[in-house]
Parts: structure tokens; C-alpha cells; sequence
């Protein structure tokens, strides 16, 4: 089925006008076929300060309505979102190229998490401490931190918005949002349907609660560099990250930083091999190996290394790449024809390395748009390719003896951001799972390293750059601490028995 | 009353022999009388590789002993804390000059820190959480990080060490702990007591588990700039983190940062002035003015500011400066004559920018200490040197008008430790500790703002770096956090509803 | 201003159709004018084992569903209260004769929850829990508990419901619905708006997950004597909960008690006067002081009774009390005859004990209903009818001299329920908060007793029952807990050192 | 090993003299032997109101202590336990009949539930929650209940009344304990060591903090019964609950009830089975079956139904029964006689319900002792006597084919305390830890039911009671929630929106 929507009505339905998509001197193009789809107008360094203090001023009113009432306006965000689920969805697929289904899932998760900010709006819980002193009492409670920037990727251009915006505003934060300068419309689109929950909401919420700003590096810098930004969001690389943490510590600001994974898949001799193919080739393909958490590695044992292998090569024989908005495809196109040529460099040393390679074929499903089939390198070892994240649908295999070896394997790399294991072993999965375990954020049983839930945080160490976003205590770290101690007798006594009598 | 032990005698009740105490060149004087106490051994640059190393080999032990077994040793070392208070906490006096009850109430949040720990090593909890799938499980668990740097001050020498030590252990860190070259003995008192723990604990604990290194900022350097160093816990400057923060962020390490405080109270009219007194006094002069949340800005409300600035004259008239051994006294010495320059040139600049100086005169207590008398500046406004943190006893007084402007000054200085303010007001206190008052990590009603216990976080924003030590969750700081999904079911559904059928 | 709706248009408006309202023995009156306004089928006691038993069915089934997709359902329910406000206020204002806003409030409570539930079914957090033996893991989850009974009193006929059922749905846990014989058609009106959220869900709901229950005391006894039935919670008076919990605890059921509240509130001499005097006000006569919460007891420091009782007759003379559809009405009936008779006969006894009785006269505000202006009753001491709850609206005025003595006079009543002080002293407040101030589960500066938010748990202690309802962590009474220690090493070591070796 | 000790040298020992164990009128006897070691004086019936009377005094005292205060007098008695760890232990094994390493691990599980508690006093944690309206402040604090009664079975005769007491001292809760007829002497020995941690904790503890009386059920009734006792912690039979529960409910007090356990073990084909056998026999005849958590039901899989029958019989036939004093003995003496007689009675209903019996037979270890062979009753189905809990080491053997017959067979009896499972199937072990698999507070993989860690929290649902003690917030029910609201602004706006403007 050919999609017979334009470019043009599918921004439309999404509430983008003409106005919105010209006048401007940075290029959109969708990666489905090259097109340019529309030129925008870019936020002037100029006018950066004047942000910034817009957004500092709303701080200053928006910390203090209430969180649960803050809650609401997230409340009808998750309104206008399913409102607009579809038409947000086929942007997605439009700008990012994401398939349908991916598309969709995307918005499903800003949803989602509008959801579960609007029951955190009444919790945003401290703690009520025991105190050693008689007539004291302690507690501990969370504020606002201030104007919060949200940087964001090109492959998850909306979700990841949302995850710090829900969490930010239902905190008291304003935010500034950077997209990724190759998929601004989605979030143009994404703030339509935030100005229109804006709009019922009402009076409460400040001008300049949520700013959109458009550009390169530079753009990004200036909220890097400010002061005045209290939180720095910033979804990326693992080099931009190693520009952004230092700067932001040294102006003592607080950074949430998710960068670069290498993510692996350990299978074990027990696995459900059939469901491991399924999740194997979910987790590689899907997105086109675009996601953080795509799978990267996979370490199998040598049994059933070559049943695995070549289950895998069958899977990838049939997977339907192509234009993302057809109904049957699976791997649509790579970003840009950068990042096919990035790929393919990193198949070429591969390959020098001693790798098998299958598959990682360019292929021409849609004129103009970067489009590969899915490669699998068969490795023997972790060779210097495979400890780095390329980003793009390349699933290294190695083979392991012992847990502990596969484990080690796991662990090898300077990433840390998901992981998992597919074993019906109940004491492998513990292992796994254990201290002595996977070091990623993410480890999962049986399921693979991408697709998590909202519900949990998401992040991870290493290079992964330590961040938390999304679910459980994740919203602290759009907030400070503060440890109160209230004195409500008339006697003044010293904490540890200090003796100071004056 | 004269102490009549000599400093060897103290050197050697806490367990330091001769050999200890001689044949290095790192010369260590105590504030007392600058006398020479010892000449230590510094640890040499070429061996920093090492001990990071057999650290990283502690780790691997460590990680894998149960969480309440670590808590066994820090038991251990609480017991033996106790046994040795009198002895350390004279050590901390002599090497530190701090009073004889200050000394001792060091020593107990040592103490309390490891009953605390003991507490927690059973807890550690991370969380179970609902999954949106069937047959799925989440829960989070928390892991240890690994070698963790502990980088001290002078002004806490042993109780920031507990601190991170007791939580770090508990969690399944090994510590490398560089203390300040003012004060290496009190470490290697501490040190003493720990391998008592340690020899009573057996065999679970692996070499190496907690090392001490002796030196100056290059040794510093190599635990911050090593990537094996997971957590880099420091206390000192504002510099210093300045230098720190930027360099732990560039290899994705973590930091715990406890910078500068500039500490200010709030004397609103309603506050129970002779409470206020005695409070403003202990914490602006305690510790000679030197501890983090030393109470440096007095913010009070014009109506009572003549008053209360007379009756706190009155009382650093009468404050007996002196041998922090002796028991009357309440003012020891700075911690050297440096500090005392410092401190006398800001008062210098506090003149030029309109201030009254009262008190802040060299004295003579002690031939080679460098004894102060406190000192009270009474200032036009929040001027720069207000603005400054000098790490000495003087209190810059200002007054306000609204409790709005009050904030406003308490707020409007770079670092954000700690705060209170004096009221019986309830609308006063409560806004002070809202969202919209103090921005400081600590905030108290009718306490001053040192002097915390132990059971809440300690730390704060802005410059002070944004570190939490102790109470509450700062367990974290030592720990990675997983998410985990477990799939027990023998489908693969993908979250937010995603269809990726192949 | 005369309502122009018929009673048939308000109850047809809500979805209540002639089928619905006819055919019954249930004759059910409206309050307002004592018309008859429907004749209901009461559910026959034979059916009540089917009823149960479907329950249990349905329990099976939704255990199984993942909580999030629980709390969508829970969602949709929001949704459709939020469609419905109007008519359900308007039905509840019909039937328990509450004034337009505080139908309308009754309904928002009721979307609160909805909202709040929501965000809980991604949460509904166990712990994970550092385990004392090498190789082990110790986690503790949160299941269902099975089909939970849910008794509602007429004052709050529908808001109690929703708070039990939002949570026991997201918790698993399926719901019968037995609600005050008084009350009804808006229990059969919210059902309505549970049906078309239930349509619009789908599939994954069990037949019999919500059902209603119409009847008497029989009705109740048979879910509270069945084993099937896991948990019950009960709302209303002390002598239905004495009956109640023993039952249940017999069977080792589960029960969640609210009960009554002779709740109070301390007037000290620093308190904002106009404030108290509408929160007094407020929380007297709202409701016709049928809420649990009501304030019944004002305990008003000596040195200002006479000035506060004199503002409260001023306030009371002008109370507009009268059909509670129009607009200006703030006092509207009491639920019926008997209500009223109740009221006389305890002013009566006020009378007798000394009272000085002002207002409590009927007045015939609308023919047939049972209207009477507000009490208040200055009494000289906490007598035995004070210590009484009398579901009415009369304040029972005493004086205090210490704060000591307000507090033991607060305290000193049978239930627990609700309580609060007005003072700007935060010595004051604080010791009201403390482990020495009141008894009660909800305790509050300078807010009335009543009204409280969704985001906290409700309930008290004493004859209040000890249930907790709504927020925190009140969901975990409608789950049971399950401890796990998972041992995944090949070891088999016992806790607390225990050596057993065959 | 013959000992060598007298019974009374042994009672010596541990604090006990001459005038304790003689002049009243409670014979004791020692399982051991039978020999009558001492006869105590009951605490008189008239008294009781005295002994309320003066845990309520101080129960106004104790509560305004500083929680970590109160913790220090719980390290203090932990610190004597461990002190008269072995001491104490003689007396369990002694006055219990536990074998060695058991009365040792009992007197270790009273240490470990101190240290906890210590931790737990700085914590005590509530929450500080957001609050829908402006100005507000919302949190939950947690205070002391009242007087505490612990009423405890000769099983545990220590470990549960220190479950008890450290949690409820800490929580600020006087206590009064009721020992089980059976074991009052372990009883007085843990007085002794209290009143030596009380000794050296000084003045801040009241008198009567923690009292003890001996007697019997009209002593526990007068506890039950009086409105003076907050809280009735109480283990023992199910019978017992039905009882106590019902009049605590009466009396709206709070009970924490541990009764009755029926647990079972499910052995899946891929169980280890060698530990399956250690940990079987471990469970089931570890304290002569007398645990709450003994393993009384094994489950089966068919395939290894009989191997590991042939296992057990094997292991059971070697089992050393005898003085549990004995180094070499694992199987002591049941409590008494009639227990025996019990055990003998139900073995002969198995066999007249199906059961193949193999041990169970009488044995004359020592004279005057209750010694039996454990017994394995291989049953046809779970017939009436399998759902019944016999205290005696009787393990029912049945089989199962599908894993949710295993559970069901688990679930369908009416106790609901500990329960485990065997296997090292992944799924099989997630799906019996379910909310579909086993209904019981305790759920464990591949260690058996018995042998708790304080760290968690202990208890279960259907007949054991719905109580929870130990860990996890087990404490919180010694302690009662208070919501607070304050408001701090000078408005009274009304949740939920209500509009009431007088």
C-alpha cells in the first residue's frame, strides 16, 4: 500500500501551517525519501538571553501553584495527546522514520507518562525524619529547581520531550526545549498540542512556561552555559555528553545525561530460542538500530551459537525494509546517508577485524532515503568495532562458555545502559541480575534491552553518563532537597551532645 | 586548668606510635601552639596506581559480601569508635583545635553514623514496581559502584571521612581516603580504630578494603582523574570543586560535592531573642567560625537590630578565647596563621565597604596558636565580601523590612548550604521553608545552621555543588540503580503497545 | 432563584431511566422536600451468594491483568465523571441534600482519586531488601486480595465509594458496592458512568468486576460474614464498626473502618480571628454538619471565647439556609425526621448539662424537609453530650486557659477522627502536630478539620476505626504483602548463623 | 558429649537466682528431662490494672523521648544480648528444648532485630506530600501508640517478644509481656539482661517501660480486653486469634496477630534435589516441627515424587534425636507430653485418611522428655488432616502434575503463612511468586519456609492473622499516621474546589 498522503497534509493534520514551515533557512528533510519538507525559521543566539529570562521569570510564578493543579495542565496534555495521537504519530514517521506502529508507540509513550506525572503531582513525597532532640522535628522537602533545558535526539524526538516535561512541570520547572536540528517538526507539532492544553488550562500557568527553541550547537550552548538554566536534560552522544557534563559542573549546575549504549543480549544454552529470535531481531532492526537501548551485541553460548546464527540469518532474510509508512514494513531508513556511510565503515572494520558479515547491504526501497538491510556481524571477539556504538541496525555475535565470561564480556565495554539475558535458568537470571551481574541501568530477563516501561527510570552509568528519566524516583532530579529541622521548644540543645554555654 | 598531657601523650593514647608519627617530610603542626607534632610520610605518587587497584581488587570481594555482613564491620568500628572516643576526640582538638566538647561531639556522629549504617545495611531498598505487561515483573535494585575517593578537610577531619566510609562500606564500596594535609593524623587515628574493627570483623573483608593516602592536591588529582575510581566524594571549596566536578563528569565518574556555605539567619521580630543569641553565637563562632555551616550572615529585621547587635556585643565580650583544652574555653584557634590573614583582611574590606567592625583582633592566647577574637560586622548591605565566604569567625550583620527582602538577601549569594531563621511566627516559618524561601539544602526554624544530625541529608545547592551526604537516601550516592523487567510468561508483548511482528 | 429541573429531569439526566427508578419496595426520598423520588429492587438476600461468587470469578481474572491496564479502566472512569460532574452533583444534591458546590466538590473528589489511582497503577511499590546470606535476593511484592465489600453512609454517598473502588480496581481487587439505603440512585448514577467507562475499555474486564448492591443490614452481613468477601470497608457510625470489624476479624478478613469523628478545633489567643471564624463556620454547618469531619467541638482559649462566640452568632444569624439548589443556600437539610429529632433531643441534653443554646430552631425552608439553623451550644465543660457524636449541626463551645488543657480536652472524646488548631504561634502548632498534641489521624493548622485532600491518607484512630482511605500509601490496605527470599546460589546457608547439617 | 551443667547452674548463668525460681506456684518444666526447674510466683490477677496503669504513665513520658534516645537503650540491649549470648541461649534450649545451634540462633535474631531498630530510629519515616492548594503544606507524621502488649508462644520464646519490643520501644511504646506458661524462664533471663541495658541508659527510660507478667490466659485476657493496651501483639494458635482478635476489634484496638502456618514446599522437576533434601528435612524437623514457618506439606511433582521420598526416608532414618544439648543432635524434645500425644493422634488419622506413615514413632532419649522420630506421612490428596496444623515434625507428602495444581493444593488450606518453592525454572519460580501463585506471606525459591530474616517483614494473611512484624514497616504498626495540612497563607480556600463564602 502506497501512502497517499503529501508530506505537506500529513504536517497539516498535525496542526502545522504553511507559516510554521518556511520562511526559515534550516532545511527539513524527511529520511523517507530525501525530501526537503519544510525550511524553519532558527532561534537567533541573539534572542537566547531574552528565553532564558522569560523562563526564569515563569519559574518564579509557576513554583508557586500548586503541584497537583501544575498536575492538571500535564493532565491535559495527555488529553490533547491522544487527541492527536495519530497525526503525531505519522510526524514521527515523517521526520524520523520511524515505522506506524513505532510512531504511535512513541506518542503512546508522552501519554503515558503524562499519566503517571499527573499522580505524582500529589505525592512529590519527602520524608518526615525522626530527630535526636527533644521539641525538634525534621523533614525533608523537594522544590523546584528553575528553568530546566530539555536537549533532545532525533531518534526518540518526542518521548524523551515529554519525559522531562511532565516530570519538569508537574516539579515547578519551566522548560526550554532544543530538538534535534533534524527533527524539528515533531516538535513543533508536539507544542501545538501543548498550547492547546495551555489554553484550557487557564490563567494559572506563566507566559514562557514551555519554549521551543530551534538550532545548532550553538543554541545548545547557550542554555549549557547559562546560569540561569538550573537542569540541563541532554539526550545524545556520548561526546556531546563529555562537552556538556563538565561545562554544566562547572557552573554547578545539575545535568541528566543519556548517552551512548552498547547494548547486549546474553543467550543461554536454556533460552526459548524462539522467543530470543523474536526479541533479537526486534531489538537490532527495530527503529533500524536507531534507539539508545538498540541491541548491539550479542553474546551466545558456543552450543547453540550456530543454531542461533543462523535462525537470525533466516529471520533477516525476510524483513521487510522499506518506505516506514507502508503497513507491512519493518526497517525503514537510516536517519541520513551519513549515517549510512557510518555504518558501513563500521561493517568494513568489521569485517578487518575477522568478522562475518551478513546482510548490510544498501538498497534502494525508497529513492532518496538512506534504506540497508539489517547486518549481522559474526565475531570472533570483542574486537575495538564492537566496544563502539554505531548507530545503526549492525548486531555483532560473539560466543561465551561460562556466565561468568558472557558476563564479562557484557561488562567490557564503556557503555552502561541496557542489557539482558535470555536463559529459563532461575539461577543465571539471578547472576545476571546481581551485583556481580550486568553494570547497565537496564537488565532484563527474557525480554529484550529496548522498549522499557515508563513506570521504571531510565538511564544508566558509565559512558551512558548517569542520568534517570521517567518513572520511580526519577523526578527528583528535577528538584532540591531540603533538609528542615524546626526547633519548637525554648531550649536550644546541641546535635551529638555538644556542651556550648555561653 | 592546664592540660598536662603533652601532645605525644595524646598522639599515643589514640594508638599512634613513634614510628607513625616520624620519618617523612610532611610536617604536621597543631593550631594550639604551632608546634610540631609529627613528621609524616606521604604517600608517593607512583604508588597511587596501585592502591587504586588493590581497591578495584577489594571490590570485587567486597561487592559480594552480604550487604548486613558489611554492616558487621561498621558495628565493629562504631564499638570501637566508642572505646576510643576520649583518645580521637583529643586528637581532634589537638590537630584541629577544636574545643574539647566539639572534639568529642566529632566523634559521636562518627558514632551515630555507624549505627545509622548498621540500620541501613539490612534496608538498601530499591522498589518493586507494576508492569504494564502480563507475566512480567519490574523492580529496581541498587548495586555498589566501586572504589570510592573520600577527600577531607581540615575543619571535619574525621567525621566527613564516617560519613561516606560508614555508607560506602555498607553499600559495598571500597575507600581510598586522602584527608587534608592539616590534619593526617586524626586519620591515622581513625585508621587505628578501623583495623581494630577490621581484626575483630575476620575474613570476609578484603585486603585493601580501606586505604589511607597522605598528600597534597597531585594525590587528590590521581583519585579524581582515575576512571577506576567510581565515586569521588569531596569536601572543601568552592575552588576546588570547581576543579573536581568538571573532571569526575568528563570520565562519567560521580561526585558527591560539599562545598562552601555562606550561612545566614533570619531574626524576624517575632523570635525569641535570647534563643537567638545563644544560637547566633555557637554557630558564628564554634569551631572558631571554621566549620562548612558556620553562620557568617545575620539577616535582621530593622526593628531589632540595634538590640540584638548590642546584646550579641555583650556577649563576644565575654567569650573566652583560648587552648581549646581548657575547659572554659569556647574559642579555639584558627586553624593557622594564613587563616587568621584571611580573616583579617576581609574584615579589612568589610570596612572599606561601609562596615562597623566590632571584635575580629588577634590575641595571644597561646604563643604560636593563631587566636582571634570574633568578630561582628555590621554592614550597609550584602556587599562583596559579604558575598564571600571566609572561613573565620566573623558574623556580617544587615537588617530588612519584609520577609520577602530577607529571602531575597539569604538567597542572593552563589553558594546554598545552609539557613534559618529565628521567628515564632508560623506564616514566617513556613514560607521560609517553602518553595519560595530559603534555596539552601538545609533550612531550620529556631536553630542555627550548623549542627545537623545525622539522620537527614547534608548539602546543598549552587556552589556548594549539590552533593548529599548522610541521613535519608544519600546511601544512593554509593550505589548504581538497575532496572529490571523480568519476563516469566512465554510471550514477548512490547511496551506502549508496539506490533513488531516477524 | 426556584430550580425549574423536576426531580425525574436531575435523575434522568444522570442516566437514571423509569426502569431504573420503579418496581421497587426501596422508597427513597429527597431530603429537600421529603418527596418520593423512587421505589428501588433491593437485591434479595438469595442472590447474594451469586453475587459473591461472581466477584470471585471476576477476581481471578483481573488479578492477571497488568495493574497500568487496570488503572486505564480507572482512567476511563475519570473521564466520564469529569463528562457527568453536573448531573452527579446535581443527584447528590437531590438525594443527600448537599448545596450545589459541595455536590459538585463530591464529584471532583471523585476525579481526584480517579487521576491519583491512575499514577498508582504504575507504582503500587514493594521493596527490594538487602539480604544477610551470599547468593540470596529478598524482595517483597504487593498482590490483590480478592473481592473487597465496599459500605458507604449517605453523607458522602458517592465520593467514599470512588476512593475505595479507583484504588481497588487498580489494585486488583473486584468491588461490591453496597451503598446507605438513603442514598441509592447516585450510587446507581455513578454506576452508570462506570458502565460506559467499562464499554469503552474492552474486553479485559471480567463480568461482575463493580456491582451494586441495594439493601439493609442483611445485605451488608452477608458480604461481611463471607469468607469470599477479602476485604470490607465501612463507612459510618461507631456503632455499625463495633459490629463490623469483630465480625470480619472472626473470619480473619480484612476490614477498613471509618467511623465517627467528634472532631474539634483549638482557637489560641494569636489566631487570625476572621479566619477561624469562617473555617468554623465552614466546617460546622457545611453539610449540615452530616460530614464525618465535621467540627463539633470548638475549644477556644479564654481570653477570646466571648469575642469568637459573639463573631459566631453574628455569622450564624445570616447563614441563608433553604433548598440547597439555590444559589445563595450555604445550610441545606438534614437527611431526614429523625436526623433533625436526634439534633433536638441533644440540645435538649446540652440544655440539661448547662449549655447556653444558641440557634437549633427548625425552620420550614421547604415543606417536608427537615431544616433547622445551626447551633451553637456554650457549654461549661466537655459533658457526656459533647463526648457524643451528634451527626448535626451544633458546635459545642468551652474555654482553655494552657495549651496543655486544650489538648486533653481535645483528646479526651471516644473518636479520633479529625482536629485542628488556629494560632500564628509556632510553638503552638507545632506541639499540636506532635506525638503530644492530638490524638487524631488528621490534624491541621489553621484549616478546619473537614475537607481534606485527596493526596493524604484519611481515617483515625480510636472509635474513628484505624482504617486509612485515599492517598499515601492507603492503597496497601486492598493488598496483601509477600515477603521473598530467593536463593539462587547452590547453597543452602540458614539465617542468624543457624548450622543444621544432615 | 554428656552436659555437664546443671539446670540450675544454667539458670544461674543467666542472670536467674534462687529467689526467681522459687516460692510461687507455676511449675516449669524442661522439655529435656520433664525435671521441674522452677516454681514462679503468677502475677496476680488484681494487679493488672496497676501494671496498665503504669505502662500508661509511662507511656507519657517514653513518647516525648527522641526517637534516637530511645534507640540508644535498644543498642544497649543489644549489647547485652550479645553479651549473654550463650547464656541465654543454655536458657532456650533448656526451658524450649531447641538443640543448641537453634537456642543460639534465637538469642542472634534478638541481636540482629536491635540493630535494626537503632537504624530504625532516625527513620521512622512519613511523608511530606504536595498539596492542591496554595499556601498549604501537607505531611504525615508518625507517633506513638500506647502500651504494648506481647503476648508470645514457648516456640520462639525470645525472638518474638525482641521483634516486638525493639521495634516498640523505638516507636515510643512502653511494653508488657506476656511469656508463654510454658517458657517464662527465658523470659525473666531476657529481664535481666534489659534491666542491665536500662541500668547503664540512665534516667531519660520511666518506670515500668517494660514490664513482664507471668500467668495464663486470664492474664492475657486482662490485657486483651483493657482500652489501656494500644496494641496486642500476639502469637500463638489460631484458636487463640479468633479470640483475641474479635475483642481488640471490639474495643477498637490494634492487634498484630502471627497464629497458625500450614506451609508447604513445591519440589518441580528441575529442583536441585539434593538441597530440596537438606532443606526439607531442615524445615520440617528443624525444632521438632515446632516453628510457625515448619514445613508441614510437601508438593511434589509425580516424575520425582518417589526418588525423593526414598531421599527423605533415607535422611530421615539417620536423624540424631535426643538431648538438644548433645552436640550431634538436630531433633530435641517435643514441649511436652500432650504435644506428643497430638502428633500421635494425627499420624493415626493420616492413616485412616490414606497416609503411608514412615517415623513418628516414640523414642526414650532421655527419660522424662516427649522424644519422637519425625514423621513422613505420604498422603493420597490433601485430605482433612493435611489442612490441619499439628505442632510436631509430621511432613504430608502428596504429588502434582502441573504447576497450577501445585499451587492450588498450596493455596487451599486456611493458614496462609509461609510457603516455597524448588526449582530452577525461571517461570515456574516468577509464577509461584505471583499474584496468581502462592497466597502466603512468605514466599521463597529454593530455601524452605522457615528461617526468616528480620530485615523482611514476617507474617501472613487467611489464618495467621494479617500481622507483620520485624522488618521492612512492620513498625509501623506500633505507631499511629497522622495527616497534617497547614496552612500558612492567609486564605481559606476549600479542596475539591467548594465554594462556601459566608
Amino acid at each position: 500500500m502506497t501512502p497517499t498522503r503529501t508530506h505537506t497534509d500529513i504536517l497539516n493534520a498535525a496542526g502545522l501551517t504553511a507559516t510554521d514551515l518556511a520562511g526559515g533557512d534550516l532545511a527539513v528533510h524527511s529520511p523517507i525519501d530525501g525530501a526537503e519538507i519544510a525550511r524553519l525559521r532558527q532561534t537567533p543566539a541573539a534572542q537566547m538571553p531574552d528565553i532564558i529570562a522569560r523562563a526564569q521569570s515563569a519559574f518564579k510564578v509557576w513554583r508557586s501553584v500548586p503541584a497537583p493543579r501544575r498536575g492538571e495542565l500535564v493532565r491535559l496534555l495527555g488529553e490533547e495527546l491522544r487527541a492527536a495521537k495519530d497525526a503525531l504519530g505519522a510526524v514521527v514517521t515523517l521526520e524520523a522514520g520511524k515505522i506506524t506502529s513505532e510512531g504511535l508507540g512513541e506518542v503512546q509513550e508522552m501519554i503515558d507518562i503524562c499519566d503517571f506525572a499527573v499522580g505524582l503531582s500529589r505525592q512529590l513525597y519527602g520524608l518526615t525524619i525522626a530527630s535526636e532532640r527533644p521539641g525538634h522535628r525534621m523533614m525533608e522537602t523537594w522544590h523546584p529547581m528553575g528553568p530546566t533545558a530539555v536537549i533532545t535526539a532525533f531518534n526518540f524526538p518526542v518521548a524523551v520531550w515529554s519525559w522531562n516535561t511532565a516530570l519538569a512541570l508537574v516539579c515547578g520547572n519551566p522548560v526550554i526545549w532544543k530538538p534535534s536540528e533534524k527533527t524539528p517538526l515533531t516538535a513543533l507539532a508536539s507544542m501545538v498540542a501543548f498550547q492547546r492544553a495551555l489554553a484550557r488550562f487557564g490563567d494559572d500557568a506563566p507566559e514562557g512556561l514551555v519554549q521551543l527553541v530551534i538550532g545548532g550547537p550553538e543554541t545548545g550552548a547557550a542554555l549549557v552555559e547559562s546560569p540561569a538554566v538550573a537542569v540541563v536534560s541532554a539526550t545524545g552522544s556520548t561526546r556531546m555528553g563529555r562537552i556538556v557534563g563538565p561545562k554544566v559542573a562547572q557552573r554547578f549546575g545539575r545535568s541528566i545525561l543519556e548517552l551512548g549504549g552498547n547494548n547486549a543480549m546474553i543467550v543461554a544454552p536454556s533460552a526459548d530460542l524462539d522467543m530470543a529470535v523474536r526479541a533479537i531481531v526486534f531489538s537490532a532492526v527495530g527503529t533500524a538500530g536507531q534507539r539508545c537501548t538498540s541491541l548491539r551485541r550479542l553474546i551466545v553460548h558456543n552450543s547453540i551459537r550456530a543454531e542461533l546464527v543462523e535462525k537470525l540469518k533466516t529471520a533477516y532474510a525476510t524483513l521487510p525494509v522499506g518506505d516506514p509508512r507502508d503497513a507491512g514494513t519493518l526497517v525503514g531508513p537510516l536517519i541520513d546517508a551519513d549515517s549510512l556511510a557510518r555504518m558501513l565503515a563500521a561493517l568494513e572494520q568489521a569485517r578487518a577485524e575477522g568478522g562475518q558479515i551478513y546482510g548490510g547491504e544498501r538498497c534502494d526501497a525508497v529513492a532518496g532515503g538512506a534504506y540497508v538491510t539489517p547486518a549481522i556481524a559474526d565475531m570472533p571477539g570483542q574486537s575495538a568495532i564492537v566496544k563502539t556504538e554505531t548507530f545503526a541496525p549492525i548486531l555483532y555475535v560473539m560466543g561465551y562458555d561460562t556466565l561468568e565470561d558472557a558476563i564479562d564480556l557484557q561488562n567490557d565495554v564503556p557503555q552502561g545502559l541496557s542489557s539482558c539475558i535470555f536463559t529459563l535458568n532461575l539461577r543465571e537470571a539471578e547472576a545476571f541480575l546481581s551485583a556481580v551481574g550486568s553494570d547497565c541501568g537496564i537488565a532484563n530477563v527474557n525480554i529484550g534491552p529496548s522498549g522499557a516501561e515508563i513506570g521504571g527510570a531510565f538511564g544508566g552509568e558509565k559512558e551512558t553518563g548517569g542520568g534517570r528519566e521517567s518513572g520511580s524516583d526519577a523526578w527528583k532530579a528535577y528538584m532540591r532537597r531540603a533538609t528542615n529541622t524546626i526547633n519548637y521548644s525554648a531550649q536550644l540543645p546541641l546535635a551529638q551532645g555538644v556542651k556550648f554555654d555561653i
